[in-house]
């Protein structure tokens, strides 16, 4: 096992209602509030009335931005947080998924200065201080509510790239299931995929920690448990809740304290895939993740051997990569590129905008691999 | 699953040498300093004089009370407190095991009034500031350098109690799996029993937590895992290191979230046992544990079924119940009072304080059960 460190100052509070307490608990911090949402589905559901009379109990300030979409940009980014220089924000309240509470992360380390975040993000500036957020969660996924990173991507310059520093920690997350409820079968698979991905992203990573390890196992096995009677039944608080859980444990650290890094190669080839065809990125894993297990193969046969016994009771190589497909499959997400409508020369850009990914630097994988082999899979 | 809150503000520093980097951290904190430790193991193996060392590159001024004893007592708090007042003590630095770490809790909550640490933990007085403690964990077992909780026993009264507010989390634990390489052997096997303990207890509570339940199964599957090899070889890096992590896992909250509460009637049967003969803390649980699951198993055999499938791969009940005994006296920790040297009038004694703690209200239990049959088992 490796050194670590344990330093995640998020507060959770998690369950039915815990919405109701959020007026009480943002008393202290200033009154100018940025509220920050999507496209607006919040309006729909109920969410957003609930949240804004909650603010204006706290006698806050409403300043609001929206219209963040699904794999958010810089460009929203950086008007954001001119939008926050000029009302002077003193809170963050991000309502929303992982897209949303990614941008407002970005957003709160760069008011202070006027930072451009794509410099923050292509690590030309560190920031220094941010803006206190609160993040109040739609979507179980990617389990920013309890870390301290983000990812952004570029549409200039063709780059989705991930940052963190311990300033992008939300000060507090509210994580009640009951606002996932409406997230549609198809968002709700790719959060399955998402969050298992995180978790073998961690495991397949270097360096020994046979209880993270253990970890990993369980929240898998819990998201492939929920996984076929949730699908089947959207409005289950109960699955609502054990996979909003299990999407926070994928990624608040402890799949990876004693390991000397995870790797992040799958979601580096998702991320070039989301950038070219905006292609959701938990379809975008379950396309890349059994291919790149099958690279795997290669070199670390005893790991995918010890996974496929912990997941599937079953401790051959083929018979886990096999496993994982029909699991992603039955969950409705895209297992090839062709289920993803990308095909013929879009699969070629695909391929160079990899190559230029991974010489720019920005692909943290342990394992160096061509990528033919790959991508000739999917 | 229930409602719950993650707000644990303990930062970890765990692995090799991480002590070297106290005096730094510690910079902030108020120059006067108490540094409390025990029967002076640490200054035989060295632990005392590098500790010492950083405490002065901090220009901290020392103030030393030791001879905490194992299965700490209200007398030596009560000493302790009264020395913290006359010296005007700012900043608390334990340097131990779990006795050592939950006097400094109960110390460094009563400093501020004066308050007697009786009268806290028996709930008359509920202290309101706490002197910041820094922990320096020398032994793996009860996790009380992740959480708030502290146990003490009061030899005039015969009680033996738990007590715990947020002002008795250390703001900081050092965890060097090096520190504990001296523990012997039967010191080792009562932390790896301490540790399942701590995990299965959360385990039989109530409410429904699926994925707090896996996180119990890998917490304990990790010290079985462990167990056979660092028993035979002591001075193993690696195998320290997992058991420490193992040990703060089991018992930091993530074993519970979820759940409506843990079921902490072993914990207080065996701190009967202790309060009466001094029995190890460990070794009171492993004779406890498995007695209390036969009663369990009148009432949720389900329960010991899942937990035996992923523990052992044997969904009997009694194979359960069976390999657990064994692993036990595998460790080399007793499983009959007799073992422990309690025969004839002392087993009397040990139901009345039993009787008579339950009468008092300080079990918490979920299964309200007879224990004439339990005390016949053992």
């Amino acid at each position: 096992m490796e050194n670590f460190k344990v330093d995640n100052p998020v507060k959770i509070n998690f369950g039915k209602g815990v919405c109701n307490e959020l007026a009480t608990n943002i008393k202290t911090f200033g009154s100018r509030v940025l509220l920050i949402y999507g496209k607006g589905s919040v309006k729909k559901n109920g969410i957003y009335d609930k949240v804004v009379a909650q603010l204006k109990q706290a006698n806050k300030e409403i300043f609001e931005f929206s219209g963040i979409k699904s794999n958010p940009t810089v460009a929203d980014a950086r008007r954001a947080v001119e939008f926050c220089v000029t009302n002077k924000i003193e809170l963050i309240v991000a309502l929303g998924g992982g897209s949303v509470i990614d941008t407002a992360k970005a957003v709160a380390v760069c008011v202070e200065g006027g930072l451009d975040p794509w410099d923050v993000f292509k690590r030309k500036v560190r920031p220094t201080a941010g803006v206190p957020i609160i993040s109040i969660l739609t979507l179980a996924a990617t389990g920013t509510e309890m870390n301290m990173f983000a990812v952004l991507q570029n549409e200039d310059t063709n780059e989705k790239i991930g940052f963190g520093v311990p300033e992008m920690y939300p000060v507090e997350s509210y994580l009640d299931p009951n606002f996932t409820l409406s997230v549609n079968k198809a968002y709700t698979a790719y959060g399955l995929v998402d969050l298992i991905a995180h978790s073998l992203e961690n495991y397949f990573g270097s360096g020994k920690a046979p209880l993270a390890d253990k970890l990993v196992f369980a929240v898998v096995n819990e998201a492939i448990e929920i996984a076929p009677r949730l699908l089947e039944d959207l409005d289950n608080y109960d699955l609502r809740a054990r996979m909003m859980w299990a999407a926070t444990m994928a990624l608040n650290g402890y799949n990876n304290y004693g390991r000397k890094s995870g790797d992040w190669a799958v979601h580096a080839l998702g991320h070039c895939m989301s950038m070219l065809f905006d292609t959701p990125h938990g379809a975008s894993l379950s396309i890349m993740y059994p291919a790149w297990m099958k690279l795997l193969s290669r070199t670390v046969p005893k790991r995918i051997s010890e996974l496929g016994l912990a997941l599937f009771n079953d401790d051959s190589v083929d018979g886990c990569i096999a496993k994982l497909t029909e699991f992603f499959k039955s969950c409705g997400s895209p297992v090839t590129l062709a289920e993803a409508g990308i095909t013929g020369e879009q699969r070629e850009q695909l391929k160079q905008l990899w190559i230029d990914t991974k010489a720019a630097g920005y692909v943290h994988e342990v394992v160096d691999t061509d990528y033919e082999d790959l991508l000739s899979w999917v």
